[in-house]
């Protein structure tokens, strides 16, 4: 399973002396950029591509706090991939206490020249990529 | 209705030209900030009295994008107030286009001392605001 | 003098327990957008013509800290416009103490297609603007 | 000499397409606890010593964008450290081209019970440590 790895900053940090809620979204991100890259698709080249894969929803679950300096391991998931929309699950797990301190969920669609499309159409190659990826779940 | 409203900042942006989608985390805490001290509960004070109200999930809705410069209206009302959580539910206009851009969730409890508490006990007069607050909705 | 106002946010925090001094850059970016607005130059519309204008320098002075909630100042004053390169100068003062905490500098270029060019030949009217309010200093 | 290394992310991106530059600042301070790690000095354990070590001062110059997914390094190197203050030079390089991006420095002081402290009395260890460092360079 995909995991990447994190240490939390002290700019991160907020002054409950715990990382501010705010940045698990960006973690996510960086998460999700180096999960596509796992599997052939990179953002980049996307982009350069004209393909966009903005966010259009997401979902967390604070469990534990994360403090400056713990390393953090977040395991990425596809699923419910239509070719039209997918969506990714994430486990977050400090490292340092062995614990899950959040877990999320993200959903994304394609879009070109500001319409949503059929990543089949667009980029066959990623489509089929994140297809047996999903299935694999 | 309480609304709060927020101009779009540069720095907020990203390379597709609009507001990061992180970002709408923070306006949600700065709306949440506001909305408390509009019923008489003032954050600041809250933490010096040593009780934090940590967030324990959000979920957003991303329907539209928002630019640099554009004015958004965020308007925040309570839900669910059990005495040991709340819940508060947010819908962000673009006051440049009178669309809704996003909808969002946070759910809260709060903690003394490390410790989830009832509100009722450690603050009674701010649990007796948020009581009215929600029954009024 | 043209003033920006500006809220410290929780989520601006970090664990020492007051802003964050990354924060501060923003702020600034945040007053010269306002500044340039209040001298009929936005920064909106110089992007769809064509012309950015990145910062090429920065430098702060954190004097006092800024707690969340407090209402902090900022003052722009524009020196040493060229033509082609110009100069702002920022002093925040918090206004719950009276006292400024920060006092900063930045430094812009003008950009068209990713050259440095004289706004006199591509916006000679901001150029005009910005001459004369830099000789007003 | 010290280097840190970074991937610049999706998140610090602005609608110029470059890396904002307020994110530069941030990869200081993580550049920073790398380095202060790397001689033996945990900023986590001075903070937990009650020794504070704030921001008194930064400078940067831009000299080239970095763009998403561009690898970062950060060479760290101390200068002028009196056992009260202490100054850090930043130089970044974009390791896609090879091109030094930004250039930077730091100052700081030592706080203990808000108050300026000379290093050598409340952590005589890590003075010695800073002060072999800056006698190096």
């Amino acid at each position: 399973m995909f995991a990447y790895e994190r240490t939390a900053q002290y700019h991160e940090t907020d002054q409950m002396g715990v990382i501010h809620h705010s940045n698990y979204v960006k973690w996510m991100e960086e998460a999700r950029v180096a999960f596509l890259d796992s599997v052939g698709l990179s953002y980049r080249s996307m982009e350069e591509d004209g393909v966009l894969s903005p966010v259009i929803g997401i979902s967390l679950e604070y469990k534990r706090p994360v403090r400056f300096g713990d390393v953090v391991s977040i395991t990425v998931t596809p699923a419910n991939y239509t070719g039209v929309r997918y969506e990714l699950r994430y486990t977050m797990t400090n490292r340092s206490t062995g614990e899950v301190c959040t877990t999320a969920v993200s959903r994304h669609c394609f879009l070109k020249n500001g319409r949503i499309v059929s990543l089949k159409k667009v980029l066959p190659e990623t489509d089929r990529i994140l297809m047996q990826d999903a299935m694999k779940d």
